[in-house]
């Protein structure tokens, strides 16, 4: 018998939860199995409708905010502030089905296991899901829950343009979620999120259950380098200055750093776009994102002044002008000590193996660690794939991380 | 008094010429004073359309074949092939007004300074200009003048796609260019084309004309790159599979090889694209294309083949699938001696400064050389640059351009 706190005899109902995530998943849902959702759009409106439509079916009182965030409120024996989950059901645009909705999707089966039960806790309950968290129509990532938790302007935020040109505000209030609920006005209890891992830590070490201490710093830029367009044939080398080649050269410098800073120091650059993009044209403009992340603050800057220094001195070697436009910035963020043992110790009430580690991606969680104890629990991502359509949890391993964030919630609400 | 061969008094009227350059110009114009006229796209049938006028008014006799070559032919005091010049109508996306468009209204000039003399050659002249040379919509570039002097072929030309899903066939019949001439019955006595220089060295050197001895091999290949799509955050770096990092190595690397080899070798790397090309997504697949040319056909292989090598070690290294597709391979073309020095000794006979140099850029006129006596005239280039809206030669450089195009052409028309 492991070692841990008493736990509840309770358990969820993996075939209800993966049915919510199967039909849920059906939204959006593009070749592959994957689905694709960016926040706002036409398929991001019909997954929350459904969402909420499960809310209210569950007896939770739904609030929409002004920045379009969703809670459903379970009242407790006591009033206050309540034991909250959640996470996102926005996708990137080649998204897996698992990566936010199993969050949303497991707290609903939390709620819907203690109405069967009948069981009231003496703290209310609240599940959520966040406006945006995936930051690919919009920038920054992680809108929603950074609003309502005090760490990005709600006005500011409303403004912000799209990808496609759509500005956020407006494209709220075209799928009817710009709400009327203070966008800053939620504190919960503590925070708990579920989440797949999206890396392939736990399903190498054959681990069930990571209890996430928190989340990498994420340091994201927009390069923009204006060179001069000319003739792929008659302008000798020297000459040239070439945008290009300036994105390349910036794209190949951030592997090369990322490699030799190594530790938990990551260089992605996901964006390139030259202009005119023509084969016997050297190309005048170029756009492309740099995206670095490090759980340590002080080496991420690091990071951060080396990749200036080469675009500066890149800039200056090839004649070519570069604007940068700041798009994200997180430090990292450590979560609650005595909640991210309360996730270790149920975890082995329940006879789950489980590991400390830290998360690579950002997530709602990391908004509200700095207003109440916040806690995430990781579940393995089948060859650490997310992003991507062939992203895949199983369902047994979907029902141990469920059954742990029902526990942690009981403990929590009482 | 410069040394060189007798000319006649006749000289092109220089306002004349340039008004037809501003004419043409102002179809399809763009921001900055430069054209977009992608080949058989409807600007590009208003610029054939107003062309086609002009030539029927100077009394030419139009043919348009099967490719959309148009062919207009005046005729001499005895049958025979006749003495050609022409160029190209057509442009990148971000063209000048002058590549291309001053050899056939140049040509036209010579047709109406003859017309205004009465005067009629002893062979028959040709003015015409050639489909899709910039190959900037369809590959290969200098199609028109390649099937027309049999280097490639009418029917896999006409099924070519473009970059924009359309047809070549089906655009060449909805703008009104499919002709019913033989797009390979043209034979020429002799072809002289005149076009902007396009680079760099005349006009740093203060010389007025280029007599063009050849032109440098060219070959492009588009490389489709296949990694795999993951979280830029949580995949540490030994793990990935990252298509936008080896696409960014390619280019840098072509960078690196053209500054080692030297000489002629330049190598443009025009277009990248991932897919999905978002900011936290390692990117699944990268397209690019590799312009690589060399005045000497036997270091252009060392070029390609080197360039080869890098690809299939990067590839394995990465662990990604590169695909390679040829777009387009020429050789170098070597000019007729003949022509080269009757361009020469012409010029001096006008008191024009003249050099020998290679094209840096692929031209109709190669497609002639394999089959008659074949030459170029250069005129400079304000700061080399061509290929972009400011693309610019003064009216006394067309003025001596075109008035050494009339005296040759009238030395081989007798």
């Amino acid at each position: 018998m492991p070692e841990g706190k008493p736990i509840s005899a309770l358990r969820i109902d993996r075939q209800r939860l993966c049915r919510r995530i199967a039909e849920l998943g059906a939204i959006g849902e593009i070749d592959g199995g994957g689905v694709c959702r960016l926040a706002l759009t036409d398929d991001d409106r019909a997954g929350r409708d459904l969402v909420v439509g499960w809310m209210r079916e569950l007896g939770l009182r739904v609030s929409v905010d002004r920045i379009g965030n969703v809670v459903g409120l379970r009242e407790g024996r006591e009033d206050g502030a309540p034991v909250t989950t959640g996470s996102h059901i926005d996708s990137v645009a080649t998204g897996g089905r698992y990566d936010g909705a199993l969050g949303v999707l497991a707290g609903l089966e939390v709620v819907a296991c203690l109405n069967d039960a009948g069981i009231i806790t003496r703290r209310p309950l609240a599940v959520g899901f966040f406006t945006n968290e995936e930051g690919a129509r919009f920038a920054p990532d992680m809108m929603g829950s950074g609003v309502q938790q005090g760490a990005l302007d709600l006005e500011q935020m409303l403004a912000v343009e799209g990808i496609d040109g759509g500005i956020l505000g407006e494209e709220l209030s075209r799928i009817g979620y710009a709400g009327e609920a203070d966008a800053d006005g939620f504190r919960a209890d503590c925070f708990i999120e579920l989440h797949v891992e999206q890396g392939p830590v736990l399903e190498r070490e054959g681990i069930a259950i990571g209890a996430v201490t928190g989340v990498q710093g994420i340091s994201w830029t927009e390069y923009r380098i204006d060179g001069v367009s000319n003739h792929a044939g008659t302008t000798p080398m020297p000459l040239r200055h070439d945008a290009g080649y300036v994105a390349a050269a910036i794209a190949v410098e951030a592997r090369r750093l990322a490699g030799e800073m190594g530790g938990s120091q990551v260089a992605t650059v996901g964006v390139i776009e030259l202009r005119p993009n023509l084969v016997n044209v050297i190309a005048r403009q170029a756009t492309m994102t740099l995206d670095l992340r490090n759980m340590d603050e002080s080496l991420l800057r690091e990071a951060e002044r080396r990749m200036a220094d080469f675009v500066g001195e890149i800039a200056s070697r090839e004649g070519v002008e570069i604007s940068e436009r700041r798009l994200a910035r997180f430090a990292p963020v450590a979560f609650d000590d005595g909640m991210v043992a309360l996730v270790e110790q149920t975890a082995a009430a329940l006879g789950l193996d489980c590991r400390r580690m830290p998360s690579g991606a950002g997530h709602d969680a990391q908004m509200f660690a700095p207003n109440c104890p916040t806690a995430m629990i990781f579940v393995p991502s089948k060859d650490g794939i997310s992003h991507n359509v062939a992203e895949y949890t199983a369902p047994e391993e979907i029902e141990a991380g469920a059954n742990l964030l029902l526990q942690v919630m009981l403990n929590r609400a009482g």
